[in-house]
C-alpha cells in the first residue's frame, strides 16, 4: 500500500513530530492525540480574513477549537466560519467564531475537515457522522479543502476498512431505497442496513433524513460511475464519497506527520 | 410538431370520442372533461388482482375516483393502491381502496398519472403539483406506467411550456442549491425560482423539502445528460423529468383521445 501511496501523491512530505510532551522521552500516542495533531497542523493553514468551512466529528473539533484558541489570542483575525453541521456551529459559537452561511458566503477560501477512509489519490469517505449532506455542500464549494486524519483511515479502496459507505436517503420507503442500493453493488458482496441512534430508532440527520450505510467485501469499481448510479435511485439524496474534492491530506501516525497534497 | 410527434410515436391509435352528451350535438369540453375522459381511458387498463400506482393531481383524482367506483361497484376486485402522495393516500382513503407501500410491494403492475409536459418521445415534466419524489419512486418499479394528459400537454421539447422544471431540494442553504441550478442552464437562459405556497411561504414537500422551479427559453440538450448534472449538484433530491419512463400516453383532444405506446 505504500508503494501506492508514493505512486500516486503529487506531494509529499514527511514531517518530524515532536511535540513538547514527547522531546524527552517517546510516549505512546492515543488516537485522539494523533487527532489533535493533524488539526492542529491544518489550522497553520488558516490566514486571517478568511471564510472558513468547519468540519464535524472528532477530529475537526480539534481545529476549531484551535481556531477558537488563536481569535482569541488575537493571533487570526476577520475569520468568517460555515459550519458543516448543527453540532459545530453551536460549538463554534460557544468558542467566539463568527458563523455565516453559504447563501451568504458562496465561495469558502478552506475547509478543514476530518474523512473515514482516504485512498491512494485522496477520494475520501465521509458521513459516518452522520453530516455528510452539509459538509459536501460547504467543501464542494472551497479553494482549498484539507482533510485531517489518523494513519488509520488510509486504505487501499473506498470501503476497504469494512466500515460504511454512508447514504442519505428520504425516509419514504428507504427499505426499497435500501434495496436498490444493496442490489446495485450486489457484485461486491454489498449489505445495506439503516442507521440506528442509540435507543434503536432510525437515526436522523439534521436535514430530516435518514442513512443508510452500505459494507462491501471489495471494491465498487470506477467510483465515479459507481456516484452516478447511486445518485439516480429516487429517494437518494447523497452518498458519502467525495471525489476530487481534498486538495490536501494530513495525515498523524506514529512515527510523525505526512502531507500529500493533489 | 404533429409531425414530430408521429415520426417519433412506434404506435399511434386515434379513437372516436363521443361520450353520451355529445352524442347528438357537439359541446364544447372543458380542460376538465378532457383530464376525466383520459383517466377514465387509462383505467380500462386495470384488471382485477393488480399492484396499482395511484398518481397525484387533478387528472389523477379522476382516474382515483373511477377506481373505487368500479370496486364499489363489484367491477374489479384485489386491487391494491400504492399512493403517490399524502393527498392521493387520503383520496384513496376515504373511497375505501385498499393500499400498501413499497416497502411491501416493490413491484408494481401499472400505475396511472398525470403530466405537466409530455414530449415527442414520452419523456415528461411532472412535480408541478410537488409530489415528484414519490410519484417518481413508485412509477420508476411500475411494469407499465400510464401517463394520461389533455393536449395541451404536448411540448416539443420539455420545458417548452415555458412552465416549470421543478427540482426537489433540501431546505439547507436552498439560494446556493438554486444558483448552482441555474448556472447549470445558462446557456438555455434558466431562471431558478424558489416555489412559495399561497401565503408566500417556501412550499414544502411530502418530505419536508423545498421545490426550485427552473425556467428555460430554449432547450436543455441532452436530456440524460442534463439529468445526471443536476442529481450531482449536492443539495438536489431528485428533478421532475421522468426520462423513459411513460409506457403509455393518453392524450384526450378536442377531437378525440390518442394513445401513444413506447
Amino acid at each position: 500500500m505504500a508503494v501506492a501511496w508514493s505512486e500516486k501523491a503529487s506531494s509529499m512530505e514527511a514531517l518530524s513530530m515532536s511535540p513538547p510532551h514527547m522531546s524527552s522521552s517517546p510516549a505512546i500516542l492515543s488516537q485522539d492525540d494523533l487527532k489533535k495533531i493533524a488539526a492542529y497542523k491544518a489550522v497553520e493553514f488558516v490566514e486571517s480574513g478568511m471564510v472558513l468551512g468547519l468540519g464535524t466529528g472528532s477530529t475537526s473539533k480539534h481545529a476549531v477549537d484551535r481556531i477558537g484558541e488563536l481569535l482569541r489570542q488575537g493571533k487570526l483575525n476577520n475569520i468568517v466560519g460555515i459550519p458543516t453541521s448543527i453540532e459545530t456551529r453551536e460549538r463554534a459559537i460557544s468558542l467566539g467564531i463568527p458563523l455565516s452561511d453559504l447563501d451568504n458566503h458562496p465561495t469558502l477560501d478552506l475547509a478543514i475537515d476530518g474523512a473515514d477512509e482516504v485512498d491512494p489519490y485522496l477520494n475520501l469517505i465521509k458521513g459516518r457522522g452522520g453530516s455528510l449532506l452539509r459538509e459536501k455542500m460547504v467543501e464542494g464549494a472551497c479553494k482549498k479543502f484539507v482533510v485531517i486524519v489518523d494513519e488509520s483511515k488510509l486504505v487501499k479502496y473506498l470501503g476497504g476498512s469494512g466500515l460504511a459507505l454512508p447514504v442519505e436517503v428520504v425516509p419514504f420507503c428507504w427499505k426499497f431505497t435500501a434495496n436498490k442500493l444493496q442490489n446495485l453493488f450486489q457484485d461486491s458482496g454489498c449489505v445495506a442496513k439503516l442507521r440506528n441512534d442509540r435507543k434503536g430508532q432510525p437515526f436522523v440527520t439534521d436535514n430530516g433524513n435518514y442513512i443508510v450505510d452500505l459494507y462491501v467485501k471489495k471494491d465498487i469499481g470506477d467510483l465515479q460511475v459507481a456516484s452516478d448510479a447511486i445518485l439516480r435511485i429516487t429517494g437518494v439524496i447523497e452518498h458519502g464519497m467525495f471525489l476530487d474534492m481534498a486538495t490536501t491530506v494530513i495525515i498523524a501516525g506514529e512515527l510523525g506527520i505526512t502531507i500529500k497534497n493533489k
